[in-house]
């Protein structure tokens, strides 16, 4: 089933029965709000919806789906506007739904160690909301400062926390759903274990939208770890990636994050750097965080220092003072920027290959840019194997090469077992590659149960599958 | 849909083409064979198949659903039979397909930390042989010893170190499942991280075989931990568990168990113990083991003794030596078993109630006991809040009592914003109680996906919806 474009008739009947029903305030069709929510902070080709609108309650969901399938008007639910896909691209025009509105934390239970949350509520702001309990919510997208909830669990956010904490499907135990008939389900559970029926809260995590939309979430939390400290390896080849990434996690304890920058982008790094990163030689960094009991931090600090000295590290650096914490992330938090101020044209993937094919994958993008006449640089979570590759070119006449990098690079990662995406989605921009990744049979799996979910094909249409 | 009664013509037919295919001594037709996979180890009534299948291959697992659903005959996947709550009774007859002869552990890539086994793994080989690599799959459930990966997988097993590690499904990457009408299909990923398309692969772990077989799974390994400390605490009363459960993550390190025995089973503990445990005032006890890096472990020892004291504990012991550790556990792992002495009957459930309503579920436990006449005991997962809960009977006509004791205790749990089921599942035992945690719709929502999977209902048939 697809929806034909919406008569504007069926449109207009629709804003109208939902403007009577959840207020004039909370609908917006004029032009300036219309295109502020037709992109998001991808390269996706922006699409202005026909109108906005902006629930209270769960209720107001409910009832905007409801005049939804009944018209046949399609709904893009929308979060912080961050993803990097084209995810909340409201390619088929009809509703941006966004759930900005529904900002409240409704609870946090210290001594559940839970939080209660609507969609809309600011990760960043989650975070301290719940450090100041004691408590701590791991997941960490590089957006964090302004991405929501609602929007990390329809794309299962990660961030450099990942690599011990795992990701945000990690840390949903429970959500409220609308789905896309205009039905409220309560979904998963309130505490940490459950194994009720089936597990359709780990199915909706990670949908994109496309299944249902999320009006509450109930999340997992952990104690706040008591020190963190954050350590730069500077390595003299990229095979040695792999080993100092294992060395990091000395007896046994997982570091909270293993993150690179390979060769160049270090070497911007550098340029960028106020005072001398390291003097030169080495072909990538590591930032490697270790957290957890204060007094014992030290001693794991030095030993995972050793380690990585014996990995092979040309030079190592150790900071547990917060603001010299900052100092060492901020080469790795403003690569993005950096790289964009590199080049007229950027291109940034979001792969993922096992640890054991990390060097691999970092000459396979040398490869294929100087193949396509395209610079490429990557930095990421090296842990998780999870690196956002970095096309680059400054002549406009040069997109059909990057786009062509972008196909060689997806077969290279899937040839060394590897996927299409570690945190960012599928949305629009990757749907014409997944089946590179997945079967036939698969997707054809996947497309009845968004049918089931979805009948009219009205949730957040043209998204994953194309 | 349901299957009616199979025709014994269908059934002949069926075994006839799958011996044909799989060859004479992957089925099995005699009458002792058949009532041994006939029963699990709960008190299901057990119902002896019609024959039983040892496939040695997907690909025999494969011909076996094709014939199934060819004929419409009844499927119930087993694995070590060490349920508890009847999942691998096939309550329809037809075939047992037991996964014990795919027990190969196909690798186990040391640098990428993943494992790639077979379903018929026993989970306590796997343990072995990773940790002879360094490395560490966490979900440990009591059974390890018999149970089996396809088992734990169906379930989504827990196990004491749930606590700090979390279940089954946080460490299955991706699985090679076979659907009900015998397709092959590749789920998941065989990286940490991966986003792409819907996460089919957590919806398989904890169907309880109702909806595919698994034939092979990518698991998650961690580094091993280098050492292992456990302690015991004894507390003054059940209200002191919540204080105590939070204090023993003292600097934001989460222990990676906290097992508690209440008042009634640490009684029997102390009768059975060969050396005395306390003085006899504590009102309950809680086993909690710490793990991570040798040096930085006795500290936190210390720490985590000192911290339980302060909340409360009257008497706490500690050891690190495997054989002090184990035996602080003996009381801990034999508790099942000594409950089974005390009573001629005894009904185990598997609760979970948020840690705060712990000491409120320890005393509904008793008023419920007392108020129909048996007697109650609890122990298990305090940390997770998932406790067993034992009803203890002499009379052969108190079952009735306690099937209303079992309705008054799911009640219970359903108030205090808890589940039915923490690790063992749905099944047939607990299916009349669904309704109790489920809506109608949610209900609904999961029969559709059922139906989606297997149109005609021949995949392990009246477990979970009855």
């Amino acid at each position: 089933l697809t929806v034909s474009p919406q008569p504007s008739s069926a449109l207009d009947a629709a804003l109208i029965e939902i403007e009577r029903s959840l207020g004039p305030s909370q609908v917006a069709t004029d032009d300036e709000i219309r295109q502020r929510y037709g992109h998001d902070e991808s390269e996706a080709v922006p699409h202005a919806p026909d109108a906005v609108v902006f629930p209270a309650t769960a209720r107001d969901v409910v009832e905007v789906m409801r005049v939804a399938t009944r018209r046949l008007i399609p709904v893009t639910p929308r979060g912080g506007g961050t993803g990097r896909v084209g995810g909340s691209v409201p390619v088929a025009g009809g509703i941006v739904l966004s759930l900005e509105r529904m900002q409240r934390t409704k609870a946090i239970e210290r001594n559940d160690s839970i939080a209660v949350v609507e969609p809309g509520v600011v990760t960043g702001e989650l975070h301290r909301q719940v450090e100041a309990e004691g408590l701590f919510y791991p997941p960490d997208p590089n957006s964090a400062a302004t991405c929501q909830i609602g929007g990390n669990i329809a794309e299962n956010a990660g961030g450099p926390r990942a690599f011990r904490y795992g990701v945000t499907r990690d840390y949903v135990l429970g959500l409220q759903v609308v789905t896309a008939e205009g039905s409220l389900l309560k979904l998963g559970k309130r505490t940490f274990k459950g194994v009720t029926g089936y597990d359709l809260t780990s199915l909706i995590v990670g949908s994109e939208g496309t299944l249902a939309v999320v009006t509450e979430a109930t999340l997992k939390l952990i104690p706040k770890p008591e020190a963190v400290a954050t350590l730069l390896a500077f390595l003299p080849d990229v095979r040695s990636i792999e080993r100092a990434t294992i060395a990091a996690s000395t007896g046994g304890v997982v570091p909270r994050c293993v993150e690179l920058l390979d060769r160049e982008a270090l070497t911007i790094a550098r340029e960028n750097a106020l005072t001398p990163l390291d003097d030169g030689r080495a072909h990538a960094m590591l930032l490697i965080e270790l957290d957890g009991d204060a007094a014992a931090l030290a001693r794991q600090v030095e030993r995972c220092g050793n380690a990585l000295t014996q990995a092979g590290a040309l030079k190592v650096v150790s900071a547990s003072d917060p603001v010299e914490r900052e100092r060492l992330w901020e080469t790795r938090r403003e690569m993005s920027r950096a790289l964009r101020a590199r080049a007229r044209h950027k291109l940034a993937e979001d792969v993922v290959v096992p640890l054991s094919r990390i060097a691999d994958l970092i000459d396979a993008c040398q490869t294929i840019a100087q193949a396509c006449g395209l610079r490429a640089a990557a930095h990421g979570h090296a842990g998780d194997g999870n690196l956002h590759v970095n096309f680059l070119w400054d002549r406009d006449d040069q997109t059909a090469q990057a786009q062509r990098a972008v196909r060689k690079l997806f077969e290279a990662v899937i040839a060394m077992g590897g996927t299409l995406s570690g945190e960012h989605g599928i949305g629009i921009l990757k749907a014409p590659y997944l089946g590179l990744e997945q079967s036939d049979e698969l997707i054809a799996v996947q497309r009845r149960i968004k049918r089931l979910f979805d009948p009219y094909a009205i949730l957040n249409p043209g998204k994953i599958f194309g």
